[in-house]
């Protein structure tokens, strides 16, 4: 039986429409050597049709050809954000950090037709320009020399000479909301980086959650700092939500640093911010030497990666600021789950359940897959990598064949970790990093927080190596710290306390220091390699 | 371009499980004659997967099957709005208080096979079984003696009995987010009511919107007395909207009058309600008289028809209470607008906002037609006919063809009213009673409200009469209070300080008492009737 409502689709014209004309008052603030420069969502509205004009009739945009950035958090990416989408094209934000062949490569598998460019962006961008094979059109947003653009051979274009003239409205299409509207490319460690590609329909319905309490909970009297970069994951969604709660936004240009960032809050008066961790650290610090007012800030979502309890309770005890943790990938838009605790709890439980990765919204089922591949149960125990299915989550990568990435429709995240009954979700390891011990897991990074407690270990990584009998056993790589001795035996014992036996490491190995990756982070894949290689000195109790 | 994400329906079995897990221990509870009986979404989960097993096991309800319920807000109420379309069946919620003649007019229209009915409700089904020609079942929840039904030749179960052993879990199948999930009938004062039939998707959507802060703000926290009926517009969608965020539920059952209500309010800590104005009105009044502790209740949606303002002050300042006003119809699943004054306002600027009809979501779009169906501005002075458009707006009636209501697949609300450029709404009248004069429109409400303001006059209705050179003229039929005078020339010399001279009545009339439907409105019709029968002494100035 059909219903009888009717078929109007969700899409990124009426979000536009919506914001522009509801709350045509609420403000975009960019950050400037000079301050902030504010526009109103009703011009947001004027220079967003003046954008598809000249992208349609100057530059010959038709259809869904791909419309790249390549650009800090300000005005100008939300005029793209909203003008592209709208006008049935397909934006395309290119991570600005990502290394030169990934972004030639990224370019040119999406098929970039038009590169919209921060002026003071054109020296990082020039330097990867002319393997853009696809690419017409450059468009320079602000001031900066455009002759090493010219040089790739490419149209170069001011922004502002496109749009002015330009009519203030634009007749947008009835876009179904299927259709694709914005894509991102993840920046995996290895092989190509991926893409993903979101429909009008997916931002649509992740805008409604970011705005709702249980996520976010936005409002027109909110002021967003929107430090996660819009090439970053859509900026966390919170560009689109502010169009649908009339939220204001206030965007940090390339002011990323800690005295900028508390200078924009003390201007702006900001009340919500998102960023990742490091960020947040950075500010602390800051603060603490140099002091500064971010009384307004009462609240900031931070997700990317796991935050330190230490850093949660810092903010809050000293400066009145509430930390939400949040976790998403960019393949699930990227929300994700968010952790408020349950109602009526406080204190002490209520920040046991802050310090988890959060509870999932209804628009995002989640499971667990065990060892074996079979589901195991949400009870806080069961240990499985988190498969997750939704309206906002990916089923595939855009001309990309990665069957392995997906188990019967659902995404497999690559995290491993737990779900409690109500929906909390604990993350402990990447899928990569566990140990596959005779069809159960063994977390290396339990084992790791284990002996790096031990008073005479300075760094320890904990890998799996192959084990005829059991497929794979954890061997332990330790750093000792200057002037102590541990000897392996010693240390297993110490762990016998803590751990299940049947999860101790046989093999020991001693190091100088832990390699490290790019990022810093420790490189296993490197242990691992060594190890294989017969480079390490082994001891097996 | 299609995009990567996941084809995964919006319906309503998702919301089931999502709310039965993540917020397992969130409570439903129901008033008694002996106080509160509650149940968990946990078990709210179990119950629904045993009405459907009953439903197909049992009573044979297969596909698109109608099942409806002559039900008071109860958690059985609630099993069905769950398990029926997270079965693929269809709930048809039928309105206990229509005509017997309408009553049988919907469930034969719909093709109703199932009926749930409330114990105490069975003696008021049972005048208008017999005539239920397409209904085989009939099932009881709760007590009450069965006799009348089966005399009417059906089917009689005991709910409980049903339930009783049924697994209680269920493989809800994936329905398509385009079919009917519930249908709901309009009662129109003239012709027979029409059916809204609603979709799991719309309905989902409309979740999340009632959840936004800018609409209801719904979290866990939230305890809400849901008073407007579950057989009226879906109880404005707050069941399906609590099992997306987790709020609690309080349902008064058939215990509607003022003091079982502030009992409630006492007995549950509610702090949030919905409610039509003269139950608050009844409430106030009691309240005022008897006392009564409402102090957790910190808001209340009131909407089906305009709030009074001296009813919103005195809630406010009296109990605390905020009267959050929102406007919307069976047709619009009913959101519609809520009257949130903007961001930064305070005072008489706030309340001023707050006694309009409010702003709508991004999900409904809204325009106004003039009085030659050409669209007016939203300027806060063009007078139109409200139109709306959107996802969870009816596009038609079920198997009842009437262009009439709807334009160019715009819904016609049948209202009229203003819009201001940053979306409030403010209705003036209903469009049939605006007088249409010569392409301009003339508010009725307006006429009548001035002249019932001049001392002389106890009551004044105006209506459209036909007019040869304008189309219509406006009719004032004033009662005067008794021992005063007031001829039509010291009206009209009196109005025409007050309105545009091009408005002013020439037609007057003098009556005892306006003629009164039976629910206690002005009855224009009768008017018109007897003025175009040559009932009445007319004066033309």
């Amino acid at each position: 039986m059909r219903s009888t409502m009717q078929e109007t689709p969700l899409n990124i014209s009426t979000l536009l429409a919506f914001g522009s004309s509801v709350y045509s008052r609420s403000r975009i603030h960019t950050v400037t050597a000079d301050g902030l420069r504010t526009a109103t969502f009703a011009d947001l509205g004027a220079r967003a049709a003046q954008l598809a004009h000249a992208l349609r009739d100057d530059l010959g945009v038709r259809g869904d050809d791909r419309v790249a950035t390549f650009m800090w958090n300000n005005v100008e990416h939300l005029e793209a954000y909203v003008a592209v989408p709208s006008m049935g094209a397909v934006l395309h934000t290119l991570n600005i950090r990502l290394y030169p062949d990934q972004l030639t490569y990224i370019a040119d598998h999406a098929e970039d037709k038009v590169v919209l460019v921060d002026g003071s962006l054109i020296p990082l961008l020039a330097r990867v320009l002319p393997g853009f094979g696809t690419v017409e059109h450059v468009v320079v947003v602000g001031d900066g020399d455009p002759a090493p653009l010219a040089a790739a051979g490419k149209a170069v274009h001011r922004y502002e000479d496109l749009l002015a003239g330009k009519p203030t409205s634009y007749d947008w299409p009835a876009v179904p909301e299927t259709d694709a509207a914005a894509m991102c490319y993840t920046s995996g460690t290895t092989g190509n980086p991926k893409g993903v590609v979101y429909s009008h329909r997916s931002i649509y319905l992740h805008s409604m959650q970011v705005a709702m309490p249980q996520s976010f909970g936005l409002t027109e009297a909110n002021r967003i700092l929107t430090i996660v970069p819009m090439f970053h994951a859509m900026a966390w969604g919170i560009p689109y939500a502010a169009l649908l709660t009339g939220a204001t936004l206030v965007m940090p240009d390339r002011f990323l640093q800690a005295p900028a960032l508390v200078r924009a809050i003390e201007e702006s008066g900001a009340d919500f911010a998102g960023a990742v961790p490091t960020i947040w650290n950075d500010v602390l610090h800051h603060l603490d030497a140099h002091g500064g007012d971010i009384s307004t800030l009462k609240r900031a979502v931070v997700g990317g990666s796991a935050v330190p309890p230490a850093l949660m309770s810092a903010f809050e005890e000293r400066y009145g600021m509430r930390i939400i943790h949040a976790w998403g990938m960019t393949e699930t838009s990227p929300l994700g789950c968010v952790s408020h605790p349950p109602a009526g709890t406080e204190g002490e439980e209520a920040f046991a359940y802050r310090v988890t990765q959060g509870r999932f919204p209804a628009g995002v089922q989640a499971r667990l897959a065990g060892p074996d591949g079979t589901i195991v149960p949400n009870d806080g125990e069961a240990v499985g990598e988190l498969e997750v299915r939704g309206p906002w989550i990916t089923g595939a990568y855009y001309r990309d064949e990665d069957p392995e990435r997906f188990h019967d429709g659902w995404l497999r995240t690559g995290d491993v970790g737990t779900i409690t009954g109500d929906g909390y979700l604990t993350l402990t390891d990447r899928a990569k990093d566990v140990i596959k011990s005779g069809g159960e897991w063994i977390s290396s990074v339990e084992l790791e927080n284990h002996l790096m407690a031990h008073p005479a270990v300075a760094e320890a990584t904990v890998v799996a190596v192959p084990d005829p009998r059991w497929q794979e056993r954890p061997l332990a790589a330790v750093v000792l710290r200057e002037g102590h001795t541990a000897a392996a035996a010693e240390l297993s014992e110490y762990l016998s306390g803590l751990i299940p036996k049947w999860q101790l490491p046989e093999r020991w190995t001693y190091l100088k220091e832990v390699p490290k990756t790019s990022v810093g982070k420790f490189d296993k894949k490197e242990v691992r390699r060594a190890y294989a290689d017969g480079e390490l000195e082994v001891t097996v109790l």
